[in-house]
């Protein structure tokens, strides 16, 4: 490859990231768009405090999915930082990891309205399993890039990307265990989601 | 003309290009924004779940559409690749094709809510004819750019431009067909879409 | 002016001009984020094809601001390419005239829900006399950019200041014109901004 | 450091504001989404014209939430302007601050829908309360950088720091003051919030 189209390719990388960028942007946003207060007749002072603190819920979910997307978004990078040159397979990946994430504002907004429901259990499997769906899609997009050793960059090193490969299967089984909780203690689920945001955090 | 005003146009179509890819990039993610469950009264664990399993045609049009606009981006990049300048023939063209495409969320809803009642077909044939439209403004932007060579990048010859140009057609026609398909077997459309698909990302 | 100093006001002028180019695109997709066919007991084939025909006028409201919004999208663009450094004025004048971008949608669904109503002319009154307000943004910002020579670029020249003047004052006229038509037919208006459309993609 | 990772470094920052910018661009932009006029059997010229005009509480909600994330975004700006490097601590505290910028849309439709209700004053300190906790969340983020030296560039002075410190407490008191006066006078402090918009403008 001479260098010309190396800088051309590298280009192309940008460019896909920079698409991707957009979406995380894009959806993170969008997740506060159905959030508000509805007004009803003879509303005093009193009843709309009531009804803005009876909105915590959803607030809650907000936060809860605002945090895993800008997770997402900061491991999208980390990954892409790696990646020199993309062909099909990562593409495809790609563009599934982007599909989900594009969808996030939906189990985020069945998990706020259903928080106190009798459909509880249901919600909050649906959001953690969710959330392994996007794991699966990091992992197959990780997978993609690192077969083939001449589309990563050239710096990195054999350990650099076991550590990596690690990194990522650590994130799926984490993110599987927490929905099998889900199962049997939703709370206890989302705690465990709070946990392991402070351990990623601390690993930084 | 000069290279100082030869990179003031370049700059010129990399500021076009960034402002499409932006429209591609929200209108992909909007596709998103209605898809949701309704609190009813009473919802237990299990109502929750077979609601959530009954959005399956909802989720089916934004993987569709989510697959197109992905595959549209694509398409226009490839396209705008090969343009150096712009005229206003040009501009007009690109602004059609974005005129349609921030419109696909219309479409996608449509087929989303109707897929599995009576007016199913209307629904196919009116998502599958937009596709068609959305074909026929790429062919509009191809012509206007490959009309005028002194609108391409200087490297491109002659066998490529005739060879994108046939992509373009082929395009159209697959489209067309799939179309007319759909008004005598909706679900052979769709299928055939995927196919489409499996083609284009295998000529990549 | 030392150089540096001049590169880092540069680069300022274009941070904005990128912000101001985001709101432009995500005002432009926004104005499809309404439009859709509710579903209703027992639709067939035929009542979702009359249903989707009978949305021509919101299709054309879209498609009327998809315009207009691209249109000064340009106009906004050719008239930072002039500016080399912002002061406050230009600032503010800037945020008045994204303001009123940001909602433009709020005017086209007023023009497309009311076009078949008895309150058509109140409709397209508030709608002409918006883009009547853009235009005195326009307007305001080229005053604000044009009055400080300093803050234009260099190559610029005297009768070049002037005939972007003559543009933005006759921008004006014409949408004021248009919107004082409104009053008495509102058709001939709508019809007026496409003979002005015309206009300006020739002058381009 | 050397001068490689160096560049890496600040490359990561300037990833980091393009992401923030986009939230500010994005979140002001939605702002206007629900914004819009529904239509009723009858309408006249004479009432929609009405209906426009008992709008301009929902439109004055508006324009005040536009200017403050107008204002957020230049400050997020000129604090950015000051950062070379970012570590763990930044960035948690820029993604609390771009939580609450993207959440703007929920108190600015709150203050619009009960501003002519009984419920005005617990609409007027929940808005300006919102944005004590911007100021609060700048301020961290001021702290989280600014207590390590080497994460500021290297041309910022001792008094420069400081001035930028007095300055972000100054904001987060007067925005206190505002949502302490809104308990008593609710339209005394949206005042106040207009009086302080000239100041930060003449200040610039």
């Amino acid at each position: 490859m001479n260098t010309s189209s190396g800088i051309q390719q590298q280009k192309e990388t940008i460019r896909i990231e920079t698409f991707s960028d957009g979406i995380f942007c894009i959806a993170v946003t969008l997740l506060s768009i159905e959030i508000g207060i509805e007004v009803e007749e003879g509303m005093t002072n009193e009843s709309l405090a009531i009804a803005l603190l009876h909105k915590w819920p959803i607030l809650l979910a907000y936060v809860i999915s605002f945090i895993n997307v800008l997770l997402a978004w900061i491991g999208h990078h980390s990954l892409f930082k790696k990646i020199n040159t993309t062909n099909s397979f990562v593409m495809i990946s790609n563009g599934v990891l982007l599909m989900l994430v594009a969808l996030v504002p939906f189990p985020t907004k069945t998990l706020g309205l259903f928080l106190l429901t009798g459909a509880f259990k249901t919600a909050v499997i649906f959001y953690t399993g969710y959330f392994v769906l996007i794991s699966l899609a990091f992992r197959l997009l990780w997978f993609a890039a690192s077969t083939k050793r001449s589309l990563l960059v050239q710096e990195i090193t054999e350990p650099e990307i076991k550590a990596f490969t690690k990194n990522e299967n650590l994130g799926l089984i984490c993110n599987s265990i927490i929905m099998i909780v889900a199962f049997f203690s939703p709370w206890t689920a989302l705690a465990l989601s709070f946990v392991m945001w402070i351990y990623w955090i601390a690993m930084g």
